[in-house]
């Protein structure tokens, strides 16, 4: 059992009725899955915003404003060069939504205007520049969309890879957020966080976790190596207000890539810390059988449920 | 309108009214422009220490201890090898004030010592190291005299050049500042800041803001640039506690040199993260027309105050 | 005397007495040297886990979790290369401790198990990643063992030194740590620290200082150098919460090794950041005698304890 979160002041039924909006109550929309297709260099993205409850701890519900019925949202991965064709539609049917990708160039009142409720909006960009990005929803008041689950990550593969390519037996996207009182822009703009989480996101292999960012989810479904293996995280931090201090117990970050631009190398770290909305490329090797926690650094928010477990086997 | 600060809790005037010390009622000294003269590798500065009332937030008047009577006090460019000649002019009637250049080596007790009310100061530093630094009145309680308005950036131009001069299109300076209640130290040492902002320096281009770090600064009175552009801007946060996670929606930021230094050259980061203190030089291109803002990705400082914007014009 | 932590509410003989858990109550061990031998390239570290009050301010007694009676513990010095023998004695009569090395890969469910009261643990580690790295209780719940004292810092040489080593004159360990509320969790969690520290650990010469991270340990007792020698600090930051912007008063840093590493350099830097549970090998020059300060420049902090002092005198 997860013991992290114990302790947590949560927040009663009533209380949340009453800040969920209208049109919201009574609503709990199937996730919808993204579409992803590839034609040579040009990519077809289609993704709903969408109101989706996600158990964010034991036995509490939030009525997630999110992208696909997840929060954070599904990874998005393409390569340097590419062109995104990007779809929103939103099936949120009470207030409009968008979405800002860190990874693009664009003027953000055309490329990442507003969607209006049971619309869709399409819009292309380049990917030039390679990375760990975070996406979300930009729609006024941004906190508001991010901190109710509207956020996520998307990797723009480097033409020329890492240097460390070769070196690497095994893949995950991490992400760090953050929640507040449900959908309260005051507690969201002066208070700490009611939980701090990890989540991971399926990527290219088929047996790792793909989950929501709730209390324990990276305890109760671990990430799984073997002994030797070289471990790369895509990490990335949602905030929305938080930095993190990113940490393996037990291991040291042999080659870290600041916002997963190859470029940005350093080696041998302990700790890597991200700002609000950065990213990070991190590699490291489990040299023995066990379990092994990830945490942020900052030890109130893993009390607020912010660690993860990789259980590592033998050959 | 900026409708970043609303619902920010405001201080009454009869609150304000107590906290202000009492040779400072009635006081509002008009801002004094600095002197900058140059003679060879000397270089000649002259600046104030004074109070004069800036509206951080629409109606709200604080009586800002300030540089030159800006908060941030004006920019300064001196280039790596100068000497500077530095004299600070005390106007304020009631306290010391003082200068700590983070660009320069000095016994901070004799270098950077109190000047008395009504006297004047005179300092000689060598700046040798090349950087986007901070700068504050180094007076006990340094909280009070940074969160009451005495901060701004001193530039020193790299003797070699960044190697990204060539493609420099327009430069900005640009501060992160935070506010407290009104001269209140335990406000500042136990709470989170009432505003958080940007504001901007007049560096080499006429036609740019020069403005106050108030709510809404940059909003009101946006940068300007023309579309492929290779925009720079020399970043510092001056806290006086918060870090910052500076970014630009719509862009990447291509180069960023940590501190201002060369040699700290880092590619294609979404999001600069800045300790209380930091600087960077960060440049980005803005590829389409149209309306893009900035902001410290800590959406909580956003709320705030903490968002800037930037008109792209077709060329 | 010291003015940093006026007015911080100090927590009453009374509310302390309810959180001391009833078998350390009229517990004070005596510190217990560490053992250190070396024979080859193994190297046996004898350290305990031990309650030791410390005054970590004025009149103010905190009945600390430690290692060896000292808050930080004792500063472990390895080369690059080293097997790591170290025996933890739990002296502590009622509950588990244990060691959390992060210059080290193990498996930690079995490297850094709990040790039982009274009982004493034997580990085996490679120290093959050169850096300034953290260790602390990582025993459940990690936070209130790191803030109630538990954590300090291993330096791991490395085989082909720093590019600068031979330019340095003098060495000193630094270290920001965090005080709350008496073995209080839920403190720890939700507020913010009562105490920002830093403290010294003696490292190879005799007559700089050792101290606990206590309220003005570096005003009172301040580091020695002379004018013009090349000075390195090896830095952490233990948390177990904030970041820290390290700064020292008067000079820039030239040389910065990002979490002590060789690889990970940077120049001219005027403040450094530190993630919770980052380290940093920073070099500088002060020019002038006189008096300096170093202080992490979240000014909030430095209210609350964050700053220490440097003497410099002539050659
Ligand atoms: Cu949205
Ligand atoms: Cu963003
Ligand atoms: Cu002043
Ligand atoms: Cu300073
Ligand atoms: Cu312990
Ligand atoms: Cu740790
Ligand atoms: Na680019
Ligand atoms: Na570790
Ligand atoms: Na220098
Ligand atoms: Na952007
Ligand atoms: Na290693
Ligand atoms: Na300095
Ligand atoms: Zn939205
Ligand atoms: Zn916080
Ligand atoms: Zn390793
Ligand atoms: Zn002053
Ligand atoms: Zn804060
Ligand atoms: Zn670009
Ligand atoms: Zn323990
Ligand atoms: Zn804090
Ligand atoms: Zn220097």
């Amino acid at each position: 059992s997860n013991e992290t979160a114990e302790g947590i002041e949560s927040i009663s039924a009533e209380e949340n009725e009453v800040a969920v909006i209208t049109p919201h109550k009574d609503l709990n929309q199937l996730p919808v899955a993204p579409e992803i297709e590839r034609d040579g260099d040009d990519v077809f993205v289609k993704m709903t915003a969408q109101i989706t409850d996600i158990e964010i701890d034991k036995d509490y519900n939030y009525k997630a404003w999110t992208f696909n019925g997840e929060a954070p949202g599904p990874v998005i991965v393409v390569n340097e060069g590419d062109t995104i064709h990007y779809t929103l539609e939103n099936l949120d049917p009470a207030i409009p939504h968008s979405m800002d990708f860190h990874a693009v160039h664009t003027a953000p009142d055309t490329g990442f205007a507003d969607v209006a409720p049971n619309e869709e909006g399409t819009f292309v960009y380049q990917a030039n520049s390679p990375g760990v990005f975070m996406y979300h929803c930009g729609t006024d008041p941004v906190l508001s969309h991010i901190a109710n689950g509207m956020h996520g990550v998307i990797i723009v593969k480097p033409a020329d890879g890492y240097p460390t390519d070769d070196e690497i037996d095994r893949e995950f996207v991490i992400i760090q957020n953050e929640w507040y009182k449900y959908n309260d822009l005051n507690d969201m703009t002066n208070n700490e966080p009611s939980q701090v989480v990890f989540s991971s996101k399926a990527l290219n292999e088929e047996d790792q976790p793909n989950t929501d960012g709730t209390v324990g989810a990276l305890i109760d479904e671990p990430l799984q190596t073997k002994v030797g293996e070289k471990v790369r995280f895509y990490l990335a931090n949602m905030g929305p207000n938080e930095f993190s201090s990113f940490h393996v117990i037990g291991t040291i970050l042999d080659d870290v890539y600041i916002d997963g631009h190859p470029y940005n190398h350093n080696k041998g770290m302990q700790t890597v810390g991200l700002p609000a909305s950065g990213g990070a490329v991190i590699e490291f090797t489990l040299k023995e059988e066990g379990q092994y926690k990830f945490v942020t650094h900052q030890f109130n928010h893993v009390q607020k449920g912010a660690a993860g477990k990789i259980i590592v086997e033998g050959e």
